[in-house]
């Protein structure tokens, strides 16, 4: 940075008062991310109110060396939205830009700004009878901007795909200033690169996300919730092939627990019950929805989808919920996983993903490893068995120092984790992004010619090196 | 390029006697573009039988700053797989490696190299009763490689997508030698930029695709094509929107032609007849297909969608095909536009897209204006109404001289054309590329962020500049 003073001053002329502050109770509580492990300091916090203001304000950052940390709902997993701890850095909230700019339903289109909460388009597209196909638990919070630049998935992407798959168009201020304008939608465009899939997933190194022209799709008419006990995970891959091959594209999710995990909620939730009688290894929860079309025979198709899978002997039991409140209460156990998890006690976490054949024999190897090789230990896989995707997360022995625990053994485990996954040939980040936390085990891990690749795009586009510096790469 | 000769005796020493030729009886036919339009020389026609091979092929070339064109099928629409007149660059064919490595029938998966030829891809699929849901004129010849460096369209992309929807995997010979492999698909991976979605489509400027894991879907059990005589365009697209309304996820194809394209293709076409008795301005060429859950029902839901547009107005006349051969004689006429139109006379030909809503109001005003500037001349707009993507050839008034008309007329018009589509925000390449055809008007009209974002990528993957020289950038 040059003469941070003058820059500061350039600054808030470009933006005006609302637009940049440094008061400590106004910048804080966005310097620490939403899961508590990074804590940074920010020159100040800006906030522009338009693509030309965040457009002037990254040349001004770039005549001035400042260091920009784009930042939308502070919901991210991996540190990738917070400051270092240099107070160098400018805190960019795109917060402020929150239009819904358009939304055409014949095309079934929404056109928002960076700044939009997730929660807030999933309305706007509810009161057009149409729906926004991509949620997660942050979702009041989590920006259009954020979803994109962390590539966000969730738990409707078996069906819908990734954040990738549903932004049409794209608007992002680039670091030289210049504003890509790709927003308006075209089904088919081959002219040259396809510059926006390089900005989307790439945690805001590249350039900033002001918009997005994003997919809806027609509202669901009707939805059925399946909880379903398993003797093993094979069984429940086995259950996966067969609800695909018989209703593959009324599938919207399909997420298995094991049997322990279930028990860990149940005590977490008091309330709540376990939606079958009886104790199973597994658990699979899997949601079917239809549109208007075939809603009528939906139940129909399902019960008879279950019943063959009963016959082939996939399935231990199974019960469809039978009203939106029970369908509920079965979607609140899968949710709760995290937290209740979280309360039973210190645990490291992995968000990794490997080719949906492998999962179970990857769980399968990673938890025997890990309990051999840290007695004392529990090993919980679950997560999203459509998408390949499981959260593995590894539970102190009882009665551990949490805090020592994590110290001594947190990084140990997560290495040991991260190569197994490797030997699978799958991606230490399926679906939370790299940002700070996982950076090292990136450049540790990744392939070499991939690795090679970025690090020439980025010096190539960022020369400076002024978006998000530390992250990713 | 340094000495010719100790370059070839080099490359001869790499690929083999079998892997280099100089001879120009197996050379030419190469040299030339499937439409004629573009004829070059080449030092050598290379065919290496592996990605080693073409990883050292390309190193080589590096060292001796020798270009590489990258060949598939040869039957790119613009020119973009034909070297340039000056000899100097080295012919890169890839259909040597023609080996479908795998076929996963449960992960609907297929693992091939880039040489394997659509046609066979389809084959395969169907052998394991699935199918590769991307198809198009050339698919005897196209190659799997060139439909990824294109991006390749064709007339299911309303369903499925073009060719980047069914990339899952891909492995790539990067300008410096190295080998980028990410073959094994993951469905969700967030490990940074997505470098695959880079190559896709840069026509192979920035690398040469080796091999593909691609996306199967199930077999097709039952399909229903129809033929609808229309008003107007704007009258097309309310069907569209009733079609994509009623059965939005069985709606494999919407195509549409006016009717004086009808008659030039019945009167090319001596056996073929018009599916409707009468007259019509517009005519729609319509495919529903369903899987095994659900074909039973679809000539029902077919029939009750056609009698809601009928009643609505929406439809002027309309008729189902009765059998699977005269489905086929509906897409006979529709595939047989291009070479009845090139048999009535001169013509240039575009091949644009606009946002889906704009079709009707471009068509209108682009016909008006070619014929209003260029008396005599006669402007057809047909193609894919659910893309956005218009096939718009301007025809030579009757009786001119071809070649003298092209000369004289052919790049005005089509500077014409193309400032019709800049100002509809539109694309001047929507399915073809921009090869060597359209780079002058790409960098005439593209957005200049783009283009400098696309050229600092280029400079920092390929310095040399080895690369497709001359073509897209």
């Amino acid at each position: 940075m040059t003469d941070p003073d003058a820059f500061l001053s350039a600054a808030r002329a470009t933006l005006g008062e609302r637009g940049l502050t440094g008061d400590p109770d106004l910048v804080e509580p966005w310097l620490t991310d939403w899961r508590g492990r990074f804590t940074g300091r920010a020159l100040a916090l800006a906030s522009p109110a338009s693509t030309s203001e965040v457009a002037e304000l990254v040349r001004l950052c770039g005549a001035h060396r400042v260091g920009i940390v784009p930042q939308g709902g502070n919901s991210g997993m991996s540190g990738g939205a917070t400051p270092d701890p240099s107070g160098a850095q400018l805190l960019l909230s795109l917060r402020r830009m929150n239009a819904i700019r358009a939304i055409d339903s014949d095309a079934r289109q929404a056109t928002c700004e960076a700044g939009v909460i997730l929660e807030t388009l999933h309305h706007a597209a509810e009161d057009r009878d149409l729906r926004f196909p991509l949620s997660l638990g942050g979702k009041g919070s989590a920006t259009v901007g954020g979803l994109i630049s962390t590539n966000a998935g969730g738990t409707q992407v078996l069906r819908h795909g990734s954040m990738r798959a549903l932004v049409l168009g794209l608007e992002a201020v680039m670091p030289d200033g210049s504003i890509f304008d790709q927003l308006t939608p075209l089904k088919k465009d081959n002219r040259g690169f396809d510059l926006k899939q390089l900005l989307i997933g790439s945690e805001g190194t590249l350039g900033i996300v002001t918009a997005a022209t994003l997919k809806l799709e027609p509202a669901v008419a009707a939805r059925t919730v399946i909880w379903a006990g398993l003797d093993s995970l094979p069984a429940a891959r086995e259950l996966l092939l067969h609800c695909q091959a018989a209703e593959g594209e009324a599938l919207e999710g399909f997420e298995v627990l094991p049997g322990h995990c279930l028990a860990t909620v149940l005590r977490y939730l008091p309330d709540a019950r376990s939606p079958l009688a009886g104790e199973h290894r597994w658990h699979a929860l899997i949601e079917l929805d239809a549109g208007s079309r075939d809603a009528d025979s939906l139940a129909d198709r399902v019960e008879a989808m279950l019943a063959a899978a009963f016959e082939r002997g996939v399935i231990a039991d199974a019960v469809i919920a039978q009203s939106e409140a029970q369908a509920e209460a079965f979607w609140r156990i899968r949710e709760s996983i995290a937290p209740a998890e979280r309360a039973a006690g210190p645990a490291v976490q992995h968000d990794v993903s490997v080719p949906l054949a492998s999962v179970p024999g990857f769980v399968e190897e990673a938890v025997a490893q890990v309990e051999g090789r840290w007695p004392g230990s529990r090993a919980v896989a679950f997560g999203h068995l459509g998408d390949g995707n499981v959260h593995f997360h590894v539970i102190a022995p009882p009665g551990s120092d949490g805090p020592r625990w994590q110290e001594s053994d947190g990084k140990p485990i997560s290495r040991f984790v991260h190569d197994i996954v490797a030997r699978w040939r799958g991606s230490i980040s399926a679906e939370h992004g790299i940002g700070q936390l996982k950076r090292d085990e990136l450049h540790r891990l990744g392939d070499p010619v991939a690795l090679a690749l970025m690090a020439k795009i980025k010096a190539a586009l960022d020369p400076v090196g002024i978006m998000n510096p530390g992250k990713l790469l």
